[in-house]
C-alpha cells in the first residue's frame, strides 16, 4: 500500500459517546466511526449494514475534515477515544483523520481483522486485531496479518481479539495466540443471534451467549490458559442488538 | 502500620481460577482469595459472609504457606494472578504470601476500601482502592486513603474504583476523580439486591442493573466524563449471585 491518502472515506454510521463494549478498551467511552464495506463476510458478522454493498445506498462519501467535524461535535470538543470499526476500515484512507484528531488531544483505535496493512496503523493509538476463525467461514491469510504488524512499527497498543464460536474456533486461537506470544489475547464468546441488517434492535439469545461465556471461562481456567482474557459483548448484553449505542 | 507479619491469616473462602469480574482485571482469570473481617459494614455489601463476623465460625486462620498451598493447587501451578479481597484484605498480613508468590512468577491484585495502609502495599501488582460512595453508609476517612498511596510508593499499577448507585454517589464519584487526577477510574453500577450471607444463588435483579448501567453511561458521557470507564459486576450478569465463581 502507498501513502496516498484519497479524499474520501466510506462512512456507514457515526455515533457516541458510549462505552466500547468489547476487548481491550471495554466500559471506555468513545466515539465510534463505523465505516463501510469490508473484504470479509463472516458467517455470524454483526454489522451486514456497514458490510454487504446492498446497504452502500445507505454510506456517505464523506471528506476527513467533514468526519472530523462530527467526532468533535458528538464529542462536544472533548478529546475522547475514536474507535474505527467497520466493515473493514483497513481499507478506507483514515490517516489524515489520525492526525487531524491528534492535533487536538484525541485518541484512535482500530479494529481490523488484519487482512489488510497500511502504514498509518504506526500513527494509532491501539490496534486490535481480529483474525476470524473457522466458524466465520473465512480463511486467515497470515502473511497480511504479519504486514499489518510489521507496519504498525510496534507503535500502538496492539492486541489480539478473538470471537470464539466452538471447539474448532478455541483451537484456532489457542494457535494464534501461540504464533505471538508476546500480544495480550481477549477472548470473544461470538453472538449466534446477530442483528439482520434491516433491523435496528432484533431479538437476541442473551442465555445462549452467557451459556457460551461459562463454557469459555471453563474452558481456558481447565487448560490453564491464564493469561487470556474473556470478555462478552457487554453492548449486547446491555442494549441487546439495537443499533448506535 | 510496622512490618511485622503474624503467621495467620483469616480466610473466608479461596477459589479459581474464575474470571475476574470487575474493573481494570475485568475478563482475566484469577484465583481469588477471599480474607475474612471488615472495619466497614457497607448497606449493600455483596460479601457478607466475609464481612459480619456471625459468620466468622466459617472463617480458618491459614498460615501463609497452607494458603499459598491451596493458590498452587486450585492454579495447577501455572502462574496466575491472585485477588486479594475480603471483607477488607488490608486488615489481614499478606506480605508474605505475596512474596511467596511471586518468587514463582504469581502476581497480585487487592481489592480495598482505603481505609488501612500496609507497608506490603508496595509489593503488590495491581492496587485496587474503592472508596465508598454515600449509599454505603459509610464515610471516607481521606487521610488513611492518602496513606494508602504514600504506603504503595507508586509501585502497583493503582486504580480507583467507585460503586454508584444514585446521584449523590456520582457526586461522590466525580469528587474523588478530581482529587486523584493521576488515578484511573473505573465507574461500577451498585448491585442493588446483594446476596443475603447465608443463601448461594440468591435472585437477582439483572434488569435493574443493567438499568443503572446504562444512566451511568449516559450520565458520564453527557457530562464529557469521558475518561472513566463504566463497568458492570460482569460475574452477577453472567453467574447472578452464585459464590465461588
Amino acid at each position: 500500500m502507498t501513502s496516498v491518502r484519497p479524499a474520501e472515506i466510506r462512512v456507514s454510521e457515526i455515533f457516541g459517546p458510549t462505552i466500547q463494549g468489547e476487548g481491550i478498551l471495554i466500559g471506555l467511552p468513545t466515539v465510534f466511526v463505523r465505516t463501510g464495506g469490508c473484504d470479509y463476510r463472516c458467517s455470524w458478522c454483526d454489522s451486514l449494514h456497514a458490510v454487504d454493498s446492498e446497504y452502500r445506498e445507505d454510506w456517505r462519501a464523506m471528506s476527513t475534515e467533514d468526519v472530523w467535524q462530527e467526532v468533535v461535535r458528538l464529542s462536544g470538543g472533548s478529546p475522547v477515544m475514536v474507535t474505527l470499526s467497520g466493515g473493514n476500515p483497513a481499507i478506507q484512507p483514515l490517516g489524515g483523520l489520525i492526525d487531524r484528531g491528534h492535533e487536538e488531544g484525541y485518541r484512535f483505535a482500530l479494529e481490523t481483522q488484519g487482512s489488510v496493512a497500511r502504514d498509518w496503523f504506526a500513527e494509532l493509538d491501539v490496534l486490535v486485531l481480529s483474525p476470524k476463525p473457522p466458524s466465520s467461514g473465512m480463511e486467515t491469510d497470515w502473511e497480511a496479518f504479519d504486514a499489518c504488524l510489521r507496519l504498525s512499527k510496534g507503535r500502538p497498543q496492539t492486541v489480539l481479539k478473538i470471537v470464539v464460536l466452538d471447539e474448532a474456533d478455541y483451537a484456532y486461537a489457542r494457535a494464534a495466540a501461540a504464533r505471538y506470544p508476546h500480544l495480550p489475547v481477549y477472548l470473544q464468546p461470538c453472538n449466534h443471534t446477530p442483528p439482520p441488517p434491516d433491523a435496528d434492535d432484533a431479538p437476541i439469545d442473551v442465555e445462549g451467549i452467557l451459556e457460551r461465556m461459562r463454557w469459555l471461562v471453563d474452558k481456558a481456567a481447565e487448560d490453564r490458559w491464564l493469561e487470556a482474557r474473556v470478555l462478552p459483548q457487554l453492548h449486547v448484553l446491555i442494549w441487546g442488538n439495537k443499533r448506535g449505542v
